[in-house]
């Protein structure tokens, strides 16, 4: 399939609105494959098997889940439990991203106060919608602020290249335009700065490798793939000029679990005085709890992820085995940065540091919540 | 094979003296190969392409790559010449490891005063094998020294499990013997502690996943196989008592090069008071620099080892590619932790802090070379 015929969103509506058409990330960079999610289950399938993944994304998700969910509910009896049953299903197919259960407790009160089913699913179509595009225009000003943060750099390297590191896929497929940490990387190669990006391959599902090498190459960024390893060694050589990741939540006083292994880089940053920045719409931010290294639920996930790589041979896609086949795995997928070690936050709002008082002054709405 | 079968040895000289036999451990754990080296090219090839590794190991395989030198120059018009640079290309073979050149110039050394090609092949073949029973010696005393340390964390935990991460593979397979970082694992278990070590995979080659996993498995040690992301996630809740890591060359001042991504591990350590030690004979020691970072040259292999991951099949040995093909990639081998996030070295003399003065307490007759 030509690039330029792909589509250049990770999620859509289908044209009969009865079904939520993702890319399945699973497979790329080596084979590009659309699937069609018709029932909640196929949306709770995707967001636990890694269809769809990004903590953005998977809000987005569960928002059509929720519409699929309303759709499947005039086959009930009892169309407000089964939708709200659904809609419980769906808040707990991943524990660490917030946006999941955000997105979904946001549909669930536009409903408050519709009496029809025919009202509640024109509800959740709109809302998801509303979701999504509010998802872009967050991104998009993400990147805006963002930007600035590598103008100043590049002013000061005297326009040679700045190097910016990066840990999994915070990228347009991880939420659905322009990314998170991807946006002020975009913004800045499209405004003619010379950016290169150091892409850490992300074991075990190898989402930089695989998506951000991909997504970065399609549009024309110069970059090139590490092992999660070589961070530090390239930060004490003076190769890195900046972190920028995204997360999948972050407490209100700027602890961030991210993929697993952020942690480390933010450690090599602060031992080399690299600025690590943090990009996120309000959405990823959990308003509720203060520690995130003792409260942010952190997924185990399945261990044959780590025993099994996937990857292109002539004959299609295969996993191979890697370690001895009777040796126990571990599979940790999120470690939690604490907000000591993070410079700053890039969000739709602004930039601000890691601390609840400038979090908050960002977003005055929230201080009753926190 | 059956693993009592197998050769407990990753190297010997064939009973023919010959040839130098070798454990191909590029196939480790999923095929058991023994590849025959019958020529100085065979030995340099087998360095460069890992079917051994490990600073000792590559030193002992370089002593026995001086051996088949004298061997070959039997064939020579002047044969001093023709050993000469047959040296310095094996020096050459790999940079980071100091034990290559350590061993090939103790050779060396041995050959002034003798007349003949005949007293050089037989100092060759005896001091070839000399170094590999001194590294052995050497790996057991170091298991004994370390194993002090972890039954004092037993005796602490009431005979819990003393959980050590180790990244790499600084086992009997680097070594000849017991290993450097898992001697003292393997003497704790064979003393009864009860001993549970994360094995990071270690990208890009995964001496880890496959070489610890399968050493420690085969020795009954219980294990868990974790990503390189992991280590930092594991510190933070108290999962880790100890890492103990080895190391290819070591600065006299404490810097210590190791596989890449023993950095990160290092700062995790330092940010939540685990202990950080490095497991080294005195061959690992480099005398005469005192600036890790800057001094000791870091390999840059092949980025092919990143692009293709190997592992089993149903149909054998395959590699898989992950990234995009057109993708760059860079492959640097090692990174180099300072003295300052190293709480201690266990060498076969002893314990010592990670600092100039202790270092030459214990081996004063370097001094003059410091």
């Amino acid at each position: 399939m030509k690039a330029d015929a792909q589509p250049s969103r990770p999620i859509w509506l289908h044209d009969d609105a009865k079904s939520v058409m993702v890319i399945d990330q699973r497979r790329l960079p080596h084979e590009f494959v659309v699937a069609d999610l018709r029932t909640v289950d196929d949306i709770i399938m995707a967001i636990r098997k890694m269809f769809v993944r990004g903590a953005p994304l998977i809000g987005v998700t569960g928002a059509y889940g929720v519409y699929l969910a309303a759709l499947q509910a005039a086959a009930e009896n009892n169309w407000r439990d089964a939708l709200l049953r659904d809609c419980n299903k769906i808040k707990a197919a991943r524990p660490t991203a917030i946006n999941l259960v955000w997105a979904v407790d946001r549909l669930l009160e536009t409903f408050a106060g519709l009496d029809t089913l025919t009202d509640v699913v024109n509800a959740a179509r709109r809302e998801a919608a509303a979701i999504a595009e509010q998802e872009v225009v967050n991104c998009r000003q993400i990147g805006e602020h963002g930007c600035s943060l590598i103008a100043e750099i590049s002013r000061r390297k005297n326009s040679r290249p700045v190097n910016i590191l990066t840990h999994c896929n915070a990228g347009w497929l991880a939420c659905v335009e322009y990314g998170t940490a991807t946006a002020p990387i975009y913004a800045a190669y499209d405004s003619g700065i010379d950016v290169h990006v150091w892409v850490d391959e992300t074991r075990p599902l190898n989402q930089g490798a695989r998506l951000t090498a991909w997504e970065l190459g399609r549009h024309g960024v110069k970059h090139t793939v590490i092992t999660d390893n070589a961070g530090g060694h390239l930060m004490q050589h003076g190769w890195v000029d900046l972190v920028i990741v995204g997360t999948d939540r972050t407490t209100y006083t700027g602890d961030v679990a991210n993929k697993i292994g952020t942690y480390l880089k933010a450690l090599a940053a602060k031992d080399n005085d690299v600025p690590f920045y943090v990009a996120l719409p309000s959405s990823t931010f959990d308003w509720h709890i203060s520690d995130g290294v003792r409260q942010i639920p952190i997924e185990e996930r399945d261990p044959e992820e780590i025993r099994y790589v996937q990857g292109a041979t002539a004959s299609g896609l295969t996993h191979v085995l890697v370690p001895p086949i009777d040796s126990p795995v571990g599979n940790y997928a999120f470690d939690v940065t604490p907000a000591r070690l993070v410079t700053g936050f890039i969000t739709e709002r602004g930039i601000c540091k890691a601390a609840a008082e400038d979090i908050l002054k960002l977003f005055p709405e929230k201080n009753q919540a926190a």
